[in-house]
């Protein structure tokens, strides 16, 4: 036997870490971006498509290897010998429009961009190498309203996606107070700001580590280093206990400006802080973070701000950058009040520290704030589903000239996550009523069933597979996740009459009825050809 | 002067034959898509959306090739030594789609798909490697219902997407009523199939130059050959005279399907035909192929596909395969008169010939009927903007199992250039209202001004540029399409009031008024600031 008689077939499979998204996996993604387009749109900003291919040194970043392919990235050498490589965000190829049409673009400019991003990284479960990614960024000024308009504009969208208010909080930092932080801790020097670099970098991960370590841990890790339970030492930061309780007081912030707001309220009485109440009760079960995840009551959200900035600008005080920061953050903080979005949608937090490094000014993180439950049926909150900030420089690396940006992206599957577990699908996921064929011959009626029902807004189909076993065309009805099929044979036909089958119904039979409840076919329903269109409305629910 | 100094900035450029897409653009084909998806989705069509990359062994047609990049597509190995590439069709990954799921799809399964694919081709004007695809396709069946309702589904989409009944005709052929022309002809051998490969290779291609060379010219390539104007020879298909005959009776069959109409009438006065009159004075004037374009009476087309039927039914009577293929056109015609699609909308047409070649049955194309300017001013019909037609073996590469398949591809950018020469554009492509900023102090004001605009669903954004030159923020306004623009110095603040100014109506008044109407200032009012969404609603035309 050789072995090459039949030639070897080729494997049906998507490349490792691809996939493909099916009927309704598709509508609900489409309509969760639709709605925020539609917000961002509204807002101003206007869409933009570049292409899924850019040269590798537009993307930057990476650098080209004859010998490896660049790292991360999905690339390879055209018949020029040039280097192409499919976009690994939206950012990259704003940066190079933003430089390509500088002049013919608007200034400022306000764009959004949809679309799927490549990452050439070891896939992992639930972990793929090609997603979506949605961004709005508005290029070309430096005003902190641009960044204020982004937090409402973000705070808007999720609202309109379907995360009621009081779901979510848009937390606000600014890099510029972090760096105050560290200049009044002393590990940042104005005049020499690559003096102490190795410091700040394990300062900013010892903070990035609050959640896992705690106070003490993150302490420890800013003086001489950390023994943790496996015994291994992390080298700490090296600052005194003095320059390690300006950190401390970052990093604790938010348990501070609780007691503070208490503070107030012991000061005044008969001011309305209804807030008190549940932070006290949250302090004393002993938990510094949970405060954070609060959902308090909407009038308390006027003093919240203010009291955050207050004490962040006592912190920073001594430091001209640090005061900037604050200042940015009051005036963030005071636009959006004016516009009604007080700290029970977007909320001043300086326990915002991811992304720290790669911003310049304001950052933004979409928090959702309900419960779900996780892998091991623990509850735990949703968290970040949305992320951004203000990155100046967006476009020097083409021009030479600084243009300042600010935006913000969300998790397009973290979203749809978020929305599918709060049962918000917009989306009638429903497939086709389905006209069956009982007679091969009258094709064409059947076709006629389908075409009125579409007529009347319904989406409908005729069975086209064999229609010799009907029992096969029931079960492509409930693999399509039909409501409705139709039937009609010869002697309906004779009587002028097609029978309903409710399928959604008659599942439900199927799993709790008797049989003498099933034997009288209450899902089963007979009734005139002429009032087809007008029956199937009712089992849809839209008579 | 060290020329290592200064890093090579990288040049903001998409890569050769890419581009982007800004603004109107954008959303005109999305809203075109959108349309068409909807309408695809009430017949009972999934969308499917698979990956932009598939490996190239899945993808087929292209060969890995070590030494020269993938011929075609863009295409690179992996680190498994893999070689994936962009897909280059929507077609190619839903037939690794229809292998990989085939005992969980539903079957038939009918499904759309809409997004870019990319071809590793010689770019030129309009001609890029990155270009969007709609396509719909059932697969599973080989009944001419799913070819019929393919047929009904696209003329319903144009019709949605804004092409009127009337300036569009949906052509439907069949492969096997060449194959029969072939076989009478003598150049086709049903128990031989690969017999006379040659010969009708030739008289395929000459078929397809009927428009360019004329009933000579195509003569001559199906006998002995033609010499061209530049007096080279193309050899020919070597027919007899009488073999001739049969392949011309196939190319002529428009002109002489109206002459037999026009025979019908001649024989029964008293019957309606009433496009007789049209074709005769499209004969006399000596034009042959011009009835084909002929908008005409309704009424007419119930005979119209009938009359066609019968003239290519006698034409191959002799051939097995070809009175299939004539028997499939009827049973397609017949399902599609019932639901009122007559040959006004849905022509049986032997004149579509292209893609014949790669068909199995039934083809379709899509032709819009009316005229346009060419790029030298010359009118001419707009053409097709749709093809497609039943294949079977989709899936056949990966299983071994023949799977039958049928569907449609519109062509999504040669559709969109359509609509917008008729005007049919759906989509409001003014930019937002926008707010000027006068008081650079009073920025919550102005923002608190575009939020209550959007509100209201207006488009509306504040200018957050530097706003010390009004100028400029005229000019930004102008940039950004704006039909109106808000303005209100400390002067109307105290007073209450805001200006508006009717940018749409001041570029009009500025290229036609006269002095005197410009220094009236027609185009600028005063309002009451409460008055503000009431009045922007009056000058978008939305009062």
């Amino acid at each position: 036997m050789s072995k090459d008689k039949a030639p070897r077939r080729p494997r049906a499979e998507t490349p490792k870490g691809f996939r493909d998204y099916f009927g309704a996996e598709v509508t609900e993604r489409k309509a969760m971006l639709d709605t925020i387009a539609e917000v961002y749109h509204r807002y101003g900003f206007d869409p933009l498509e570049t292409s899924a291919v850019e040269t590798v040194e537009a993307l930057g970043k990476f650098l080209p290897d004859v010998d490896r392919p660049n790292e991360g990235v999905f690339a390879w050498q055209d018949e020029d010998e040039d280097w192409l490589a499919l976009r690994y965000d939206l950012t990259a190829p704003l940066a190079r429009v933003a430089a390509q049409f500088r002049n013919d673009l608007p200034s400022p400019y306000r764009r959004y961009a949809m679309g799927p991003v490549w990452r050439n990284e070891k896939p992992g479960p639930g972990r793929f190498r090609q997603f979506y990614q949605c961004d709005a960024d508005t290029v070309g000024t430096g005003s902190v309203a641009a960044d204020a308009e982004i937090c409402a504009m973000l705070s808007d969208a999720l609202e309109a996606t379907g995360i009621p208010r009081g779901d979510y909080v848009v937390k606000v930092n600014n890099r510029k107070v972090l760096n105050g932080v560290m200049e009044v801790a002393g590990v940042l020097d104005p005049s020499d700001p690559e003096k102490f670099a190795h410091e700040r970098g394990i300062v900013l991960r010892a903070i990035d580590k609050i959640d896992r370590l705690g106070s003490e841990g993150v302490r420890a890790l800013l003086g001489e280093g950390r023994k943790d339970e496996s015994g291994d030492f992390t080298k700490g930061a090296g600052l005194s206990p003095e320059q390690a309780d300006v950190v401390m007081g970052f990093v604790n912030a938010p348990r501070y400006i609780d007691e503070r707001l208490i503070d107030i309220e012991a000061a005044h009485p008969n001011q309305p802080i209804s807030v008190i109440g549940h932070i006290r009760q949250i302090r004393d079960a002993g938990d510094d973070y949970a405060s954070r995840r609060l959902t308090l009551p909407v009038r308390a959200y006027e003093s919240r701000n203010r009291v955050t900035l207050s004490y962040l600008g006592d912190l920073v005080n001594a430091s001209v950058i640090g005061s900037e920061g604050v200042e940015e953050l009051s005036q963030i903080s005071d636009l959006l009040a004016i516009q009604g979005y007080l700290a029970d949608r977007i909320r001043v937090d300086p326990g915002v520290v991811r992304g720290l490094g790669y911003y310049t000014g304001p950052v933004f993180e979409a928090e959702l704030t309900f419960e779900i439950l996780d892998e091991k049926g623990r509850k735990r909150q949703f968290g970040s589903v949305a992320g951004g900030g203000r990155y100046d420089d967006l476009v020097k690396r083409f021009t030479g000239q600084s243009v300042p940006a600010t935006g913000v992206s969300i998790g397009v599957d973290r979203l749809l996550a978020a929305l599918r577990a709060k049962g918000r699908g917009q989306v009638d996921t429903r497939g086709p009523v389905v006209v069956t064929v009982m007679d091969r011959d009258r094709m064409a009626d059947y076709q006629a069933m389908a075409g009125e029902l579409r007529r009347a807004g319904i989406r409908a189909e005729v069975y086209l597979g064999n229609p010799k076993n009907f029992g096969n065309q029931l079960k492509y009805a409930d693999k399509r996740q039909s409501p409705v099929a139709v039937i009609q044979g010869t002697d309906e036909a004779a009587r002028g009459v097609v029978q309903l089958k409710d399928l959604a119904l008659g599942a439900k039979i199927a799993a709790e009825a008797s049989v003498e409840e099933w034997k009288s076919q209450p899902a089963q329903s007979e009734v005139a050809r002429t009032d087809l269109v007008a029956a199937v409305k009712r089992l849809l629910g839209q008579g």
